[in-house]
């Protein structure tokens, strides 16, 4: 059936963690493979909130997915969202950024594209309460962090100002254990000489999380050990609580025993759960595939889809033994797809040994000098934890030059508190947004 | 008259190289400074083309201006946009980020907040053709270039495709020659091994000047000098010319005789003329001052304003002598209106000395290796001129940290072309702006 003429034309939908090992797995594969993402980069993800806290900047978590695939002269990247999925006429529709569409034929698809902020259906929290997945994320966090710090110190009233400098956090996790993190030390270390009228030391941190400990992933002990920092930091946790209401001047929370208690804080930040793009739900009404409660894929132990040997789905998307969506998975999962069509290219005819997950650990970051890591019976936290947190992201940081410029940045946040990338722009106070708004009506923030 | 127990208070309108110098100036004066910005940070805006082009970050050009004057206890500085100034009453009218409005009374008024971009009555140019004066422009005109690439890459006719890789820039002044050498280095030595459809190279560069050189400030000799390395790079340079209209498919430009022609591109970036901010048009009706055809502020020998000797008028929207709006001219008369404020204070009777600028020279960038300064009877080009250039950047850069990440991704770019800074996000691609998104339609780039 296959013609040798043309080679077989592998898609892959998503250059994140997933899509880009898959992708790396085809190196010299003779394929034609084509990486569609709705973003030209490829994002560093577990670094993105050193973004958002301006230490790091946008270029040194995100490269250009073509300068990281330059060498694999197999793959063509496109710069278009996948909006659906032809499963009979194996073609993936997608769109341009200017509109436009365009269809790519596949013989193999792996899907790749990771999971988005959920809001628990709430979406009308998200113009108040940013999410952390997107670099677009972290800049609009780096702008209402580093706002609300000059808006407190011009604030005319007590009031006014306590108010802008309450920041809450919803969701517990390693994201939004490390943004509690780095607000309390943005205040301590970077900014503690440079206002007149606040002390960015009252800040207060209120950090709220649905279950009964935070980085539940990292078990009870490291969970617990990771409480004592954050409370030593003045991170207040609020354990055990379920928002129910949010706007731009804080938030209604229930407690366990049903009681509703109201927060002021005018910043507030989402990083409590994810769920699965709409091409999910696309994928699942035309293969028959399952969707779990966030609308991940339920895929075989091949991580194919059942009935459709042609389609793979890998990384925060696919559901499999419960994995967590961790970057490793994610790695690990895109690695075994890529392999996996490479092996079908080859010609090899043995089933392929299922994907099995190992667990390389993880790792969160709370302050300076102090992380959590788990890997295997290894549970370290504190210093320790710390210098193996700075070990594995310098190691894994994609590129020589963006690693070199992180050390950079992360001697001098380490050794004075400074941050480098505090720079934040706001939308509408450029002269061409200046032009379109005649009136002097109050802004969005 | 004067309260000894109150110091006098000086409020600073803008924090470019005007407003800081000025406050520099006043260093432990016995004066209250405000310093009033609608942004936080300092911006080096000599460098902003090279953010826009991906060698530098947004903090390597854009410093907190409170951290930049951290040790200047008697400067308090205030993010809000400055919409009013009641002469009478000597108060500053402000915005504040979320709408709400402040007053700030002065003894003294510093207003330094610069020109912003000028579409020549065409305001409607400005959603197709961003300028090149903030962050956020940078930021804009950063997105389209590499964006213009990638559409490039996905076009599905070679029509479309040279359409995309044709860029238009309008006003051949130092940013407009600095922005062209910039777009062909990319193509050239940036991502000439990335793309496989395209060749990067066969991008055409239209530069569109009205007058009959480029860098007219620059002289007859340096203009010529700079015009072959131009040349050389494959800049196409349309002297003599009036852009008439403008879109996102191209530009219509009248000769020197008078015939129209259309330039098709999907891209157009405008570094034209400038314009005095709406203020400037506040302070002339209220104190009578006269405006320039630009809108500058003309203003006496020592840069008070005709009968307000409490109000200075310093920088690019000051009309003096027909001074150039350089960084130069910003940075002394800055300080020089700094320094007679403190003289006041200090109770200084002799008349001060008029302002004098010193012409320290000027100089612009052209691509790797070329560069042209003109300093005195000193005219200088190729590559003695870059140099140069090299040595007065890293010199005038704020501050240590930037100065060597700056000397970092100088190095890295000249060395092998690599850009840092290629990250760019595109608006409503995020699951925010997707949810408020909710059908397919064709989005603005």
């Amino acid at each position: 059936m296959e013609d040798h003429v043309t080679p077989r034309r592998v898609v892959i939908v998503g250059g994140g963690f997933a899509g880009l090992f898959a992708a790396r797995a085809l190196h010299r594969a003779p394929v034609a493979v084509t990486l569609i993402d709705r973003r030209a980069h490829h994002l560093f993800q577990p670094l993105l909130y050193q973004c958002a806290a301006g230490i790091l900047s946008e270029g040194q978590i995100a490269q250009p997915l073509r300068a990281v695939l330059r060498r694999h002269a197999n793959v063509r990247c496109l710069l278009a969202d996948a909006t659906d999925v032809d499963v009979t006429g194996r073609a993936v529709h997608a769109q341009r950024p200017e509109g436009s569409s365009i269809v790519v034929p596949y013989d193999d698809l792996i899907v790749a594209v990771g999971m988005r902020q959920s809001y628990f259906g709430h979406d009308e929290f998200a113009a108040h309460a940013p999410g952390m997945k997107t670099l677009d994320d972290a800049l609009e966090i780096r702008r209402r962090i580093y706002r609300a710090f000059e808006m407190a110190e011009s604030a005319t009233d007590a009031g006014d100002r306590r108010h802008w400098l309450t920041f809450a956090l919803v969701g517990g996790g390693p994201t939004g254990v490390e943004l509690a993190g780095q607000i309390r030390e943005i205040a301590a270390n970077t900014l503690d000489r440079e206002f007149r009228t606040i002390d960015p030391r009252e800040v207060r941190v209120l950090l709220f999380e649905g279950s009964d400990k935070v980085l539940a992933p990292f078990g009870d002990r490291l969970a617990r050990r990771a409480a004592r920092p954050l409370d030593d930091l003045g991170v207040e946790l609020h354990l055990g609580t379920r928002v129910t209401d949010l706007n731009d001047q804080g938030l209604t929370v229930k407690d366990r025993d049903g009681a509703a208690v109201r927060h002021r804080a005018r910043t507030v930040l989402w990083t409590a759960g994810v769920e699965a793009p709409p091409i999910a739900a696309v994928l699942a009404r035309t293969t028959g595939a399952q969707q779990d409660r966030a609308g991940r894929i339920a895929v075989e132990a091949d991580l194919t889809l059942p009935g459709h040997p042609e389609i793979r789905v890998v990384g925060d998307m696919m559901s499999l033994n419960r994995l967590p969506g961790l970057a490793e998975v994610a790695m690990q999962s895109g690695a075994y797809a890529g392999r996996a069509v490479r092996h079908a290219v080859e010609g090899r005819t043995k089933k392929p040994k299922p994907f099995k997950y190992v667990d390389l650990g993880s790792a969160a970051y709370i302050s300076r000098g102090r992380a959590v890591v788990k890997a295997g019976p290894l549970h370290l936290s504190g210093f320790t934890g710390w210098l193996t947190w700075l070990f594995i992201h310098i190691a894994f940081l994609t590129g020589f030059r963006s690693r070199l410029g992180a050390v950079l940045s992360w001697s001098i946040v380490f050794a004075s508190g400074a941050r480098r990338e505090r720079a934040f722009t706001l939308p509408g106070a450029g002269p061409v947004g200046r032009r379109h708004a005649v009136t002097a009506a109050p802004r969005e923030p």
